[in-house]
């Protein structure tokens, strides 16, 4: 076999994944034993029957042949009278691109931005993916150490050392894993960083519908900053359509022009069925969004309960996402001992906070993807459990 | 704005593509005109309601989230049966990663075996993405060049000259544009020049159920071949589900293997639902793509005879794929001036041969995608134009 690109093999960067406790929990349930998954960010309902019967509606009436490559325009128009009416900045269908998917959005952006051997930022603790996408895209990932202290929002001292001669920086806000929703003052300083340096900002807001406190705000939507941000959009969190693959980049117009032109080289577009579909589902209105959000708000607000009685463990604030991220240094273990005991005694999986940067080491999230009474039991063992462990330490 | 990568701004190579007629004509229909277009690989039927029922089924049964990244084993199954049973060669799941659609694998076979700066090999004439994807793969395109008194099949002298120092070559039978059927000498002389110079063969095959004259050879099945070919497939062709974005890569396990990481970063899977519906497709055995590809078999029946009693016009023997490539030199003009000319004159589109690269010049395609009577009635007037054209030069 000839060899294959350095690309493709040090796309990991080398290290364990630290997913191990995920596949481990998945193996477990294969092999039929009952675990508690508490684990990746997927709703527990499916998509609503009502959007896939206009997605039926759709293949049905013949929009089964090769859509447009930058997206059906009534998407667009929606999608971009959707930003403009949550941020305030003028958009149009120029401004949009429609993508397999939120992770294919991300990739595009650096693509797009990035030459082979430049330097791409990226905050750490990140979703699992950054550093990855980053690396396919032939540039190099540099991370912005957060603290738990900070409850893992990016200071200006790490932003500035960071910074200098990189391309790009990688924003998530509401934020997997941290939970935390950036206020203006931190989304200022990212603006300041960006403009100093010349960087792009790739903001990631998946998860703009699931806010708990505060409000979401975007990078886009700062003075000067439309001219050099691309935000990342999704219909999978907002409307539980993962496994539907269908997302955004919002943008310069002259950035989009170029980002059709590498859709047709990689992807050549996203099903039309699909696409009407997510119109559909865009214009049923907030409410449906709301009603998909409910849950995460609801176990949320379980969680802060139950971990209000916990003097072990820390809850970072959680003011968004399907997350929250649980400080357990008072234990003495790290995340990922704490994780894979937690799995082997009590069948609870939960993801150790080393899977998401050096940042989040001794921290554990909990996606709160599970119905509510066995959320909170799952929580309250949890907690019990990292009482035992410290009462041992 | 900063300014973005130079890959992302040189993905087409700076020269025109060609597409103008293409668009021209586009632009004629939205503003009403009647036009016969000839241009685009797109069935003239939309995917079958069975399928597009079995997908709805998958998707009201829940299959609406992430699905596993490589695909869902049911199909890579699938389509390993299938695969071995058309070529013989010995194929698993674990040969298999499921893309949303053959473009993607093209793109993705490219990630996998070319750093940036290496040298990709495509023949020409070729498909309109071919030298995109290689340089957005980073890579640098270099066309094997053919001649149309050889049928557009890649000589050894050209091949010899393009091999030193690429690292693939992307090769496409049955061929778009020029409706070639590599036969076993051309395969042979193409294996011979990837072993010699340790090239990847990146194996296009998208078109393997079309094929009107001889049989499809993949190279994956010739002699020491399997280990150095990455075979790209696709539901589009074979089951007129072209808007569906629905593909694979076939290769070495340990391909797939880091395949499946890069698409962990670039695309994170392709919908389960589609996936399924893709499975019942195939599932429903040869037959139904027999019929799916019958209009072409037919519709290129006719085109041989209307061309037989034409002197100016002469066909490339047409073996296979849904397009017939028409050599017009006989009428002094470019492809590029006959098509435009057609357009004008006749309101027939069909693509210039320089759309598709240097060695087809003087020639236009003709995609056979029209119903048959006025596929037939557009190719007697294309005939008698190019008589009228040859008289008055």
């Amino acid at each position: 076999m000839p060899h294959l690109s350095h690309r493709i093999t040090s796309i990991n960067g080398g290290g364990s994944d630290g997913w191990d406790v995920f596949y481990r929990a998945r193996t477990m349930v294969a092999a039929g034993t009952q675990v508690t998954e508490l684990t990746i960010g997927e709703h527990d309902i499916g998509t609503d029957p009502a959007i896939l019967g206009a997605m039926h509606r759709s293949a049905l009436a013949g929009r089964t042949g090769y859509a447009m490559v930058p997206g059906i325009s009534a998407l667009r128009d929606a999608v971009a009278a959707r930003v403009q009416a949550r941020t305030g900045v003028p958009t149009t269908r120029d401004n949009v691109l429609i993508t397999p998917g939120g992770q294919a959005a991300i990739f595009a952006a650096h693509m797009a931005v990035c030459d082979p051997g430049d330097t791409a930022l990226y905050i750490d603790p990140y979703y699992a993916t950054y550093p990855g996408s980053i690396r396919a895209a032939s540039a190099r990932p540099r991370a912005v150490l957060t603290r738990a202290e900070h409850a893992f929002l990016p200071q200006q001292e790490a932003l500035d050392t960071a910074a200098p001669g990189a391309r790009s920086l990688l924003v998530n806000t509401p934020n997997n894993p941290t939970g935390m929703v950036y206020g203006r003052e931190t989304l200022d300083r990212i603006a300041r960083t960006a403009q100093a340096h010349d960087l792009w900002i790739v903001s990631d807001e998946v998860y703009d519908t699931q806010v708990w406190e505060g409000a979401h705000l975007s990078p886009r939507a700062l003075p000067g900053m439309a001219e050099r941000t691309l935000v990342i959009g999704s219909m999978s969190k907002s409307h539980a359509m993962t496994g539907s693959r269908i997302g955004w980049i919002v943008g310069p117009a002259a950035v989009i022009e170029r980002l059709v032109e590498l859709a047709t080289n990689t992807t050549y577009g996203v099903p039309g069925y699909i696409q009407e579909a997510a119109l559909f589902a865009l214009n049923q209105g907030a409410e449906v969004e709301t009603q998909v959000a409910a849950p995460f708000s609801r176990r949320r607000a379980l969680a802060m309960d139950i971990l209000a009685g916990s003097d072990t463990v820390r809850a970072i604030p959680s003011q968004g996402a399907m997350y929250i991220m649980l400080d357990i240094r008072a234990t003495g273990l790290s995340g990922e001992a704490f994780a894979n005991a937690l799995l082997d005694t009590h069948r609870i999986a939960v993801m150790p906070g080393e899977s998401f940067g050096l940042s989040a080491a001794g921290h554990v999230r909990v996606a709160m993807t599970i119905e509510d009474d066995r959320f909170a039991a799952a929580l309250r063992t949890l907690c019990a459990f990292a009482d035992a462990r410290r009462s041992a330490a």
